[in-house]
């Protein structure tokens, strides 16, 4: 593992790092930011997922977590959204929904997707290895949260691993891929064309299958260009309502799908997650 | 003034927006953050001036003062940092640290830069008025803080116009451009060789000469690679001391010269305005 950049922030470090991966076969870059804590101790982890068309940078950069991380004592891992470099296969023309910056969190089994594109293989199993070792954190105490194409990851790995993770978030996530067409475009180019193999993949659908959490947070901007069209909470409320899980879905009047809506309420969320993360 | 784009955040709205300049003779952007407020109130406004590669952007982006200014009920405005466009000169060899992105907040004498090169009466007459016209600004309690050249800006506005400003805050501001290499380079190529018309636009030789503000906060990194060639913050100690000026300066260790610096103290620097400002 490679530094690429590290500054302190809000008295913790805010770091920038490269390694190889194993799963993707090409560089991951990902950026960690450690709050300031007594030596020796060990931290919980949030994991942020990103949206279509972003790196590690956009939430490093405008998401205006590392105060609320410093005051909560919580480790912020945000990895990137697709491998990238040589040899990569990307969308056929380019789109900025499917390809590179959008890997949408699955394995790929479709060629040419299928040698590179394992951002659920890395996310879940490789990713943790490593921010295991490396950094000072309690890997018995993790959250996950992302935005758009990362809420929907976030969805789909908490729902697959709740022993894993104590709590669960999303910003404007897209709760069920199958139904809604970045989700169809990405998961047929992904996984093909049997959409059964698709229902592991799609929050809705895991919740329908009888994947459990207890509770979920999802903050909703209503001027949101891609409400109706992509996102459509109300399957995720109508799933969870069906399912007995505790969903706490806040329609916000006036926002967005930008960061300036992310940013407003990631405090919010970081709270929510370190109360259920236990006593620092 | 067109509107480029407009978010809500935090309550209030961020925008975006161009205008052509008379100063400047081309179109110019800048931000203005708006917070919660009741119906025909008019609100106080912190100008934000920026360093060298930046323009309003990074600010907006990266610098984490949404939340303190919707608390704190602040108009936060952001101008760019050159002129830009089709034939404003730049650096002969594209430096960064000199034309495009590099105005230093001075009027230009020299050829070619006079005819474009006029940031000093656009941040000091344009856009104040444009300001106060079109949004709900008090600009009878007016502040402004800057970062780098910036910080070096907005010193030098404040020192200029005592009246105008009811406080002014910095980081790592470059506090005498006349005896730094940045500075040495940009007010010889805008201003040309005479040393004496530079006083005015040095931060340092305006307080020898007589100019003198209430007080000043600064924060400057002990780890900034910038500290001991460009920024030399005890320049402003000693001129500060000799003159009877309250300069509090923050030495902060660890820091260096980023965002992530900055917004580290953001929500400090605009508390301390507010308190200036006046009860909301």
């Amino acid at each position: 593992m490679e530094t690429v950049s590290k500054s302190l922030s809000c008295g913790g470090v805010q770091g920038v790092y490269r390694h190889s991966s194993r799963e993707t076969g090409t560089d991951m870059t990902f950026s960690v930011f450690v709050p300031p804590h007594a030596p020796n101790t060990r931290l919980p982890v949030v994991w942020y997922l990103s949206g279509l068309t972003c790196t590690h940078a956009n939430v490093t950069e405008k998401g205006e977590y590392r105060k609320a991380c410093a005051e909560l004592g919580l480790i912020f891992v945000a990895p990137d959204t697709s491998p990238r470099g040589d040899g990569v296969a990307d969308d056929a023309e380019g789109a900025y929904d499917f390809g590179l910056s959008a890997g949408f969190y699955v394995d790929a089994t479709e060629d040419p997707f299928a040698s590179h594109y394992r951002m659920w293989g890395y996310i879940t199993e490789e990713l943790p290895a490593l921010i295991a070792g490396a950094f000072p954190a309690d890997m018995n105490r993790q959250a996950i949260m992302g935005h758009s194409m990362g809420g929907h990851g976030a969805l789909t790995t908490a729902l697959r691993h709740p022993d894993r993770f104590r709590s669960v978030s999303a910003f404007a996530p897209i709760v069920a891929p199958s139904r809604v067409p970045w989700g169809e475009k990405a998961l047929q180019g992904y996984l093909g064309n049997d959409r059964a193999a698709w229902r592991a993949h799609d929050a809705v659908a895991l919740i329908e299958d009888g994947a459990r959490v207890a509770e979920i947070l999802v903050d909703q901007g209503e001027a949101d260009d891609f409400l109706v069209e992509q996102l459509r909470p109300a399957l995720l409320s109508r799933a969870c309502n069906d399912a007995g899980i505790d969903l706490t879905l806040r329609l916000q009047p006036g926002y967005d799908h930008s960061y300036y809506f992310i940013a407003t309420f990631m405090a919010d969320h970081l709270q929510w997650h370190a109360a259920r993360l236990g006593p620092r």
